[in-house]
């Protein structure tokens, strides 16, 4: 047994049957050529047969579950690898729809605390002859950017390749070009969290300070929304693409970042299913946006600092490109407030940030009546080159968050070879019809591009 | 809100994440002639879009769900029929093995205490063309019995009737012949259960002696087996039809009960089981079995009343015939017992023979050190004609009954029209390799058929 650090144990704690602490991810898969009806079937019995499982995916909580198992963790020797990895089909007439209600169900239920705290689900029945694998993993063990980095690790640019392993083999992944680097903020920023008590006063007294700024800076406190409600355990899960280069044409005609377009995207989507739900706040709904920013140390450490930025979505304003413009210089103040600050304090703003997302038990932290931001939307590097698995080409990775009360809505996003790929997450009980956001994202992103033209 | 009864709350108190306290079921159908792709998905539509729904359907525990909910009722007035009415499909080769894969997962985990107790899951793409249906619903809203009755007053005689409701629609089923009537063991001693304080304290101490008695005619206590440990919460279902005609032959041979060969066929399959398993005790097994018993009162009331009989499997002996013979007598004599008991203490004595299945906190049970008996086998009648629902014929009904501490395996079987469908639910971390038991079984009625040719 092994002493369970707070970062991870801090999961287990906060986790009930309305809180389920897991990350998910939801990939599809193009067959190689000539596949056969059993080709699933093949790759799952090797990978069942064969697999040796890394050490961390037979970390289990020690029992009893509820009260050692909380802060020590045990290994799983005689892990049942068939419990673990599962296949499943879709039923007719197998389309994305069915694989989404499919994925929904899996995402709002909990992981069985006396095993391993991981689950893998391969989906045959795609209509269009695609397959899927559905993966959750325990906060515990693993944050959602880890998770991702696990399983693109497997991922090989060789479309000939049949040894990828599973990401929970020891067998060791192909090298691969060091182009692809997924960050690793929600790890960087749990580590900021577990180490908060040795701080120095003087450096929170910065941060602190940093932080109240930024939130000066924004027109008006996030407004109370439909989306910040206390939430309940099933989970609903839409997942879409569109391609980088609508992205890349808006993003140079309007002079913004990448990621400032996927917010506006984001921003005009929110706005019309809050008018749709009869919900849309006065005031603009604001977003809370893990960023990468080069600080001044970033060139001699050539490292990169990972920021916690709160962004204005302008969801009052009617016109896209106004919204898209507001969101820019948003998102520049918030960078701004973090340059001149050590990593140390990045990372302890970032922190106070994210801290009323439920981590608010942790000492120094601040507590508010109302929300600081009303949503969390991330953009994670997914691999930038076309790869494969096993000779199955990747055609999308939809990550899938986990949601805290107060946050009854998480979007997700992945930015790969040639496409962006959108997970978003809603509590099933306060966020009716999510599958109109997926409508609404695509209209957003045609206002943008006829907008900005 | 409604006050719960002792009885319903028993079973939402006593639930942990190793002991779910549901019982499923799971319906095999083939589809009419003519049927097309789209058949399932259409009658699934079709009851969705339609339904009203009963009220013990929408009955939930009562927020929050730790402290008040185990204790009163409440009423889902926004029943989100979706939820709880799901689709699935098999992966490929889509046999009866993926389809018990599947129903052992759903029987593995809980159901979400925030929404009224209970599953049903639609299940295409057998590679026969069959489809499934697995429901799952709380001991405290139905027994497993109750939970098949109405399940199966949804069925018709006729084979062109297409207004069946679903079990949990308000719509009334069509009225059918009286010939059709399952027991409800369970509800009834849950009853005496609940009833229990008031019962007059000699009622208690008649009831009692018989008891000792009916341990006493016991060869030995049940020995401590590999079958009585504590469990997980994962499980594994098996599932198998044989034909009735079989067992009718064997009894008109031995001139014993249809019960008493299952029990034969049983004990064969637990002793092959063990042996294999390098765990078979020298001592034989003890049975718990649900029997009805008629009374020297029964003629009178005209009805039945149900006892909870321990038998002696005979798992020590080799050969088929003197192990019926055997379990004829240990049958027998438990009968005997309840003979010149009033009904009231036929119950009372039946609930304590129940009592260490977990009911031991109801003030007056006994604790026992050892195991009064290895596992529960139960006989549950189905319906005695072929019946159809929407026009599919029903082809199997595969109870999948609930596990606790100690009660590691059990057995429960239908005996239909011209069929005996047995199932079988073993916890996943004590019973390895639970389909073994099939081979078993089909064994040891072969076994059976030869003795007594």
């Amino acid at each position: 047994m092994q002493m369970m650090p707070v970062t991870d144990s801090m999961f287990l704690l906060m986790e009930s049957r309305e809180h389920p602490m897991h990350v998910g991810g939801l990939q599809l898969f193009k067959k190689p050529e000539g596949a056969g009806e059993d080709y699933v079937h093949t790759i799952y019995r090797n990978l069942i047969d064969s697999a040796e499982v890394r050490p961390l995916f037979k970390k289990r909580p020690a029992a009893p579950v509820n009260s050692l198992g909380q802060w020590m963790w045990s290994t799983d020797n005689r892990l049942d690898l068939d419990y673990h990895v599962r296949r499943s089909a879709l039923p007719n007439p197998g389309r994305i729809r069915e694989l989404l209600e499919l994925t929904s169900r899996w995402h709002g239920s909990l992981l069985d605390r006396h095993r391993p705290l991981w689950e893998t689900h391969f989906v045959e029945g795609l209509s269009d002859g695609r397959f899927a694998i559905y993966t959750k993993v325990h906060h515990a063990i693993l944050d959602g950017i880890s998770a991702l980095r696990h399983m693109t690790n497997t991922l090989s640019e060789d479309p000939t390749a049949r040894d990828c392993p599973a990401p929970w083999e020891l067998r060791a992944a192909r090298p691969r070009s060091a182009a692809f680097n997924p960050l690793s903020f929600a790890r960087s920023a749990g580590r900021a969290l577990g180490e908060f008590a040795a701080f120095p006063p003087t450096a929170l007294r910065a941060a602190n300070q940093a932080f109240r700024e930024q939130r000066l800076t924004l027109p008006l406190q996030a407004p109370k929304t439909m989306l910040n409600v206390p939430i309940g355990g099933a989970r609903r899960f839409a997942a879409q693409s569109w391609p980088l280069e609508s992205f890349r044409k808006i993003k140079k005609s309007a002079g913004t970042t990448l990621n400032d377009v996927v917010l506006a995207m984001c921003a005009g989507a929110l706005r019309d299913y809050l008018i749709e739900q009869r919900a849309l706040p006065d005031a603009p709904l604001t977003a809370m946006v893990p960023a990468t920013l080069r600080t001044p140390d970033a060139a001699e450490d050539g490292g990169n600092s990972i920021g916690a930025i709160l962004c204005n979505l302008a969801t009052n304003e009617p016109d896209p490109a106004r919204r898209l413009e507001t969101i820019k210089n948003s998102m520049a103040d918030g960078k701004k407030l973090f340059e001149g600050l050590s990593p140390v304090q990045v990372m302890l703003l970032s922190a106070m940030n994210v801290a009323p997302l439920g981590l608010s038990p942790v000492p120094g932290m601040v507590n508010y009546t109302r929300p600081p931001f009303n949503l969390v939307i991330s953009n994670v590097p997914g691999p930038r080159t076309t790869t494969y698995w096993n000779g199955a080409e990747l055609d999308g990775v939809y990550p899938a968050s986990l949601l805290m009360d107060g946050q009854a809505l998480n979007i997700t996003l992945t930015t790969r070879a040639d496409s962006v790929d959108f997970g978003i997450v809603g509590c099933r009980q306060s966020i009716p019809h999510l599958q109109r956001m997926l409508l609404h994202l695509d209209t957003a992103l045609t206002e943008l591009e006829f907008a900005t033209r």
